[in-house]
């Protein structure tokens, strides 16, 4: 006997069908009412607006009623009709209701009150019950559809790298080993050191940092593909913007330079905004408010200028700011903070790398838009960077947002492959490892051009949330693997 | 300046629009001709048609043409013509051609001859410039969109569970260990054990080997939810079937029932087919013959009895069979090959596992069709599965396909505080380690269920591939984790 015979509220909501017997089931969010009479708000998670459940003591038991409490799972029948408060069109007249599971007042963590984002990260296991986190997973979902849409609309392929792999050779940064050894006894050679031909993979393997490369190989072959899976980095850092395990999507294209593939991320972000402000109406609205309670606390400084549907339809109807590296060390040798020496680091001269407190100053404060970074010297970005005419820049391109900094970086490729071998052996990176990489510039070679998009930032962005553990559902960060 | 103008071949062969100048950027397959005019195949990824590219060589120098060898990237731009030969409507008369990138005949590997599947995996970096691996992955890459299509359709949300994980409850076999530890001198605790402390994560870890848990958590608040990540075994099975590293989806919906559960199964595995049997007809053709050609050295017994998209639309239109395993088994017993004793494993009593050749049999032999087998018995599922009345049996289901074996596992949760941890403790399942799963029974419990899809397992039902490292870009498997 099938069970799931229910209308879930986003339709219901949506139809409202007068008159009509429906049943409903989920989460009791609160009771309230007297002697006469029991309002319900119900949710089931398909939408941030609860259903209002009136039930009459007169047909409903009281030995249930007094379980439907905050967190309970109940299962309603009744006849739909118009509301009589304000707020939505309809509700519900029950005229059964069935406890499918109780939450003991006495226990459950979230009774209907405010909880701070740090006590409802410590029972992440619960916290998507919440409006808050059951909006930003909503979103997070829709914005992942987005991607998957858009570059399935472009004849874009979807490619699954390896998330294992023996390569380090991009040097993003700290990799986590995967091993399958005995810790405390593991295979030794004759000198002592670890055989790791014992392990699983014969060799020393990592987890990814990057699919790139892999997807170089990829796009070589079917033109135009991305990716979209986990990557890590096990670096030590306890920072609002930085988790050791995030998804990142990587698009890698063929036939494209350092233009075509700003022309292309900028689409990309504004096309992701575009769909949630359209799928997601109720829930950034929510979050919106959600934001500006927030921010009342702050001082007027540090409040957002505009307010979060404001920003993400500014974001999505204005052209990001296109400047090269040199650009941007001109504005900021000769910007305020600089001369008043209040940047930590002050920009003196051209090579310095760009510390989060300059990009901030040109988004936020020179130009007050997206910005599109490009041309940097080649002494600070990765070997497989193309190398400009000028012969001390690369064909980067960092994409700068207000509020989260380096949200895109990329770069057209170096596709020839006497450059790209000088290059590496200047930079000692090991090229009798890397004989898969250069065979694509050894065989059929072409420009071609990708970037990656850190997606939690992104939902950090339309979420406005400031916590990038608040947008992935069970963050990794040191010492937290729990759930 | 944007380099990226040109019209994929997909595109122009849909429109041949003949007289206009077009410009195709791509990779020569084969170049055969004579002194008077030269044919060469031009092949972009975005399908497996090549668009032929007639050069006069009165137009196109010498020197340029010679090095239209297979494999090289060339840009082309000329004339749209109606086709003289057979096949396509239109090609190409060639005005320019420049070439992005040799491809030294003498060194290339991927001449035009026929290469064994075994040989393009060990450069797997180039196979996907094949017929067989590009048609693969485009047919992968439409399976995954439609994986999220239909449940974003359905108003399932898309949630990352985590890949590093602390809790190994599950028991679904061997796991990959993730550390930072120096493998060489672990810090050690007073015991001379290692002290994990130290670690990343200030425990042990692994990678995950299912987003089931987690996935009911999000389910017990946003009701219907599904995942689609890697997942890893560490098991030494150097099979077609096994990978060490592969994709599932894993759906979980609150408020479904096992039968419920069964329709979702199997309304998704034909939405898949049906999906790519309306937008891949190219490439399942062209797979279609590669099979037929690869079957033709078999015995006759040893040949599928339908052809590949015959096979595939009988899947998608007819009902799959439903039976409890009480029920296989008294027809296994009573099989031929069980009382000629040409099974392996005998059946002999209720209560033996199914193996792989009994799999078969019921699918193969016996119904020809799919089967969803039901109501195992608990000794032999995990301990999460919902008990069914009998005391003997739990509401389990596999979905068996011919020619794959398993390629969904699931079952109705048991939602039943006493009844889970009754069975937790007899399978010596830790308790405490698990608090979270058990707080989803605790507050608001409801009946709910779920099951994994393998991906690779579809992926190779949908293609014909008769080996699993063939679906995925970069397989892993024991001593194996190259590119």
């Amino acid at each position: 006997m099938a069970f799931n015979k229910r209308v879930k509220i986003k339709a219901l909501l949506a139809q409202s069908p007068i008159g009509e017997t429906a049943t409903l089931m989920g989460w009791v969010r609160t009771k309230r009412g007297n002697k006469n009479v029991s309002f319900i708000a119900l949710n089931d998670g398909s939408t941030i607006t609860n259903y209002q459940i009136v039930a009459d003591p007169n047909l409903i038991p009281d030995d249930i009623l007094k379980k439907c409490t905050t967190g309970s799972c109940i299962k309603v029948t009744g006849k739909v009709v118009e509301s009589q408060g304000s707020g939505q069109s309809s509700e519900l007249n029950a005229e059964k209701i069935e406890v499918l599971g109780e939450a003991d007042p006495e226990k459950y963590p979230l009774q209907p009150k405010k909880h701070s984002l740090e006590f409802l990260r410590e029972i992440a296991h619960l916290r998507m019950r919440t409006n808050t986190f059951s909006a930003v997973f909503r979103v997070r979902h829709a914005l992942a559809f987005a991607v998957n849409k858009y570059f399935n609309d472009k004849g874009f392929f979807y490619i699954h790298t390896p998330i294992i792999t023996a390569s380090d050779a991009e040097g993003a940064g700290e990799t986590f080993k995967v091993t399958t050894l005995d810790l405390q006894n593991p295979p030794k050679n004759e000198d002592g050191s670890i055989n790791f031909n014992e392990d699983f993979f014969e060799r020393e393997a990592n987890l990814t940092v990057s699919g790139q490369l892999e997807g170089e190989l990829a796009a070589m072959a079917l033109s135009e593909i991305y990716t979209f899976g986990p990557t890590f980095r096990a670096e030590n850092s306890n920072t609002t913007r930085h988790l050791a395990e995030f998804w990142m999507i990587e698009p890698e294209m063929a036939f494209y330079d350092a233009e075509d593939n700003a022309d292309l991320a900028e689409d990309f972000l504004k096309y992701l905004i575009r769909y949630v402000l359209e799928h997601c109406q109720d829930d950034l609205a929510f979050l919106e408010n959600r934001l500006l309670e927030e921010e009342k606390v702050k001082p007027a400084d540090q409040r957002s200028e505009m307010a979060l549907l404001e920003k993400l339809r500014f974001v999505a109807e204005n052209e990001f700011v296109r400047i090269t590296y040199t650009e941007s060390i001109e504005i900021l040798r000769n910007s305020k903070p600089n001369k008043k020496k209040k940047f930590q680091f002050l920009i003196d001269e051209w090579g310095a790398d760009l510390q989060s407190e300059h990009e901030r100053y040109l988004v936020e404060k020179h130009f007050n838009k997206p910005v599109i970074l490009t041309d940097y010297p080649k002494e600070i970005k990765s070997f497989y960077m193309r190398q400009n005419e000028d012969g001390r820049t690369v064909a980067a391109m960092d994409i700068l947002f207000p509020g989260i900094g380096e949200i895109v970086g990329g770069s057209q490729r170096e596709e020839r492959l006497d450059v790209l071998t000088a290059r590496m052996d200047e930079m000692n990176i090991p090229k009798e490892e890397m004989w898969w990489f250069l065979d694509t510039r050894r065989f059929g070679s072409t420009p071609h051009a990708g970037f990656g998009l850190g997606f939690e930032r992104m939902v950090q962005f339309v979420t406005g949330m400031g916590n990038i553990r608040d947008v992935i559902a069970f963050p990794r960060t040191p010492g937290n693997a729990e759930f």
